[in-house]
């Protein structure tokens, strides 16, 4: 139940577009991929790191999570965002959500690998990315929640009680990963894949508000900077919300 | 955050071990195959409708979620049920999560398939799939979990709050489902998939204590009735919590 990440009918707001790449060296140069997202959103961060891993380029269309898009409303019954389309690909493509495009695009592009090839630790990959969705749902709907409310949209009196909520889930998950990065160059195993970026994604969201106590993590610290550093994060890095301004660190390598 | 479903460290409890199949016609008769899980725990019911499914038997460990597994813990760093090993495959396979189990059975036994060929059905199935396991989330940790509390372990004070936000949620969810079965043969589309069963195992959890207001949701009880009536289900409309029986209509086929 992500309250701030579902679309209200009620509201209707033109979505801003822009063409841009995932800003990295662009070979595709195709204009029929479609991403309708919005950047803050943990889940579409997701989908962003996977498609410039693949080096694919799409269209961006900007969905705030309380408008609503009548093209995003159309592609099926309750679609929400992230949502792709892909009309250069031998059929008509729709797929909605972050597992379902993740999917698509591994099989599509299987190079690089996104899911590691060996069932065992394509199945640990697997176990991680579900996890990552599954434990930092509550602290996008707490601490992140309130961070939009109140600094983005700048809305609703501050509640403390979720923002200690949120904090207090956050420091229990960074122990957990802190300690998987000791063990393991990359949090699933050997190699990059899934989970990696869908846990970077939602501790990118969590840092541009300032919110990861990195100091607490230094392994985990360790692993954010290499995957901070890769050519697929630097679109993340250059968001910019409307009324906020990230932390000093955020787009920062060397943090 | 699932907390009932969340294993705590504290308190250690003997598995019950029972081997099953899945309650249909078994070809094969191999007792290699694992699962840890928890009967009413409806991801680890989507992991078994998928097995029998597949046709698959397996050794069952019940494991209750605030009790602790040494094995399962064993499996990978901070590993719960639903779990599943598969030493008779070419390589001692481990899957953690419904995730990576129902990918992983459906790679190595893909027919009958649970993932339509079809990519644009795919994502579809994969879209319903995670709308599922994200939008029921919220209910297991307040009505499912007060029904466990309460009937189960009894050992809390009800919490009608909980029990209202869950009812609350659980009709909204409904209304959704049941315009889709109003228009769909199987809720992705023309074809049993994950996502039915996902659906399907989330609500006949809720069932078992009598909560889903079926009334409201005629097609959607069709539906279910369909589902119901497979040979895969046979399992789950036999199981019997401690302390508590399911209502009456929980196994019958023709409520």
């Amino acid at each position: 139940m992500r309250s701030v990440f579902s679309v209200s009918p009620c509201i209707r707001q033109v979505a801003k577009r822009q063409s841009f790449s995932a800003g990295i060296n662009v070979d595709k140069k195709d204009d029929m991929k479609r991403l309708w997202h919005w950047p803050i959103d943990p889940l579409a961060r997701t989908v962003r790191l996977a498609l410039g891993e693949k080096n694919w380029s799409f269209e961006s269309i900007v969905v705030r999570p309380w408008s609503h898009d009548l093209e995003l409303a159309a592609l099926a019954p309750g679609a929400t965002a992230p949502a792709m389309t892909d009309i250069n690909a031998d059929i008509r493509m729709t797929a909605i959500g972050s597992l379902a495009i993740c999917e698509y695009i591994e099989e599509a592009e299987p190079s690089p690998r996104l899911l590691p090839f060996n069932p065992v630790d394509k199945a640990e990959a697997r176990r991680l990315w579900q996890w990552s969705e599954e434990n930092f749902a509550g602290i996008n709907n707490t601490l992140l929640d309130e961070r939009i409310s109140q600094r983005v949209r700048r809305e609703s009196e501050p509640n403390s009680a979720a923002l200690r909520q949120g904090a207090h889930a956050l420091n229990n998950r960074l122990t957990f990963l802190d300690a998987l990065s000791a063990d393991r160059p990359y949090l699933a195993g050997r190699h990059l894949s899934l989970a990696d970026l869908s846990i970077a994604a939602h501790l990118s969201a969590y840092d541009y508000f300032g919110d990861v106590p990195w100091h607490t993590c230094p392994d985990l610290k360790s692993w954010y900077a290499r995957i901070k550093s890769r050519p697929s994060f630097r679109a993340l890095l250059l968001d910019r919300l409307e009324n906020v301004k990230p932390v000093e660190h955020y787009a920062d390598l060397d943090f």
